[in-house]
């Protein structure tokens, strides 16, 4: 299987993340997100919405959508749930996490890194915040009575809200107000087969810094 | 079941199309999203995110997010294959729905029907629009090779994407460039049971109209 992603991305990491902890072999092709390699002739043929991350089997068959990528691969492992119903709830924050979570948390990262200082679309900053800070409210309140958010063991819903939540300060987003989450972020590091996401490069890094 | 939604909500109608179709017996309860009523107490003490659609069941639980409410209700039944990898790019193409597709096409509708004329948020409408055609477009060009979304047949992931491509128009995104995509809206009103979502009640019809 090949996965084509963008290191840095947190929707590309969830795939990482996932394959490194089932253990399978897989080979890593490193596509840009931020300078229209996701949108050449050859990519847009493969995956029309041009978006990372996305898999590749060796027939040539591919599948895209970090979270729907997720759920296959832990069909029938231990990182999805055989209960119908705490299946449906992992599904459900995994639908929170690309509606509600990373539109706000990994955009506003997402400014910070990969645009000049300069950019027009840091005046979208505050707003970003604000929501980004709503989502992790609404993580903290499930965290208050439950450990993970696929049923009642570590899953795909946590690797798929993990991924951004753990570099929200990218974006300028603290989890200081947010203990239960920083604590499920230290649970969730500690899980077995763990893997960090790789850190921006020195470029993104300077300009996450300078973005205050 | 109860079915918390909001009537003219695409996100809401997905699932009262889908329970229509699999004769499920339900009791609806109208929740307005546009006037606060999905952000009371009450409310959030049963989904903390303050969005509707939400089901919930005679014991109590609750379920949340309409494309995770599909997924639920179509599992064992013909609206979701069997088959491993048919499901997987069945649920592909509904996180492409929530990430790529409603945060245009549906929030270009909300602005022109539930917002004044003269809201700043107007100020989005060509942006929207542009993402939205751009969304149409992964469409048009998945259709012109396939009839449906969801596999060999009809299922949750047409049932996902009818809903807000259906009523483009109501947001100014017009179908003209899009024959497959309009071919595929005519074969989804003709499964059996469809209903179609109630229309905009008269004020927001009269704003949509003035919209342009």
């Amino acid at each position: 299987m090949t996965v084509h992603g963008f290191s840095p991305s947190g929707n590309c990491h969830k795939v990482r993340l996932l394959l490194e902890q089932l253990g399978r072999e897989y080979r890593w092709v490193e596509v840009r997100s931020d300078d229209g390699s996701t949108r050449t002739p050859g990519f847009i043929a493969k995956n029309p919405n041009g978006k990372v991350p996305m898999i590749e089997l060796d027939d040539g068959r591919v599948l895209v959508e970090s979270n729907a990528i997720l759920h296959w691969l832990a069909e029938g492992t231990g990182y999805l749930p055989d209960d119908p119903w705490q299946r449906a709830q992992a599904l459900s924050w995994m639908f929170f996490e690309q509606y509600s979570h990373e539109p706000y948390i990994a955009v506003a990262r997402f400014i910070c890194g990969w645009t000049p200082l300069d950019s027009p679309r840091r005046a979208e900053l505050p707003v970003l915040r604000e929501r980004g800070r709503m989502a992790l409210a609404v993580m903290e309140r499930h965290l208050q009575s439950h450990d993970w958010f696929t049923g009642a063991r570590y899953g795909i819903a946590d690797v798929a809200l993990f991924a951004y939540t753990d570099v929200a300060g990218h974006g300028g987003i603290g989890l200081d107000q947010f203990p239960c989450v920083q604590a499920w972020l230290e649970r969730v590091r500690s899980t077995p087969g763990f893997v960090p996401m790789p850190a921006p490069d020195t470029v993104a890094m300077r300009r996450i810094d300078e973005s205050g």
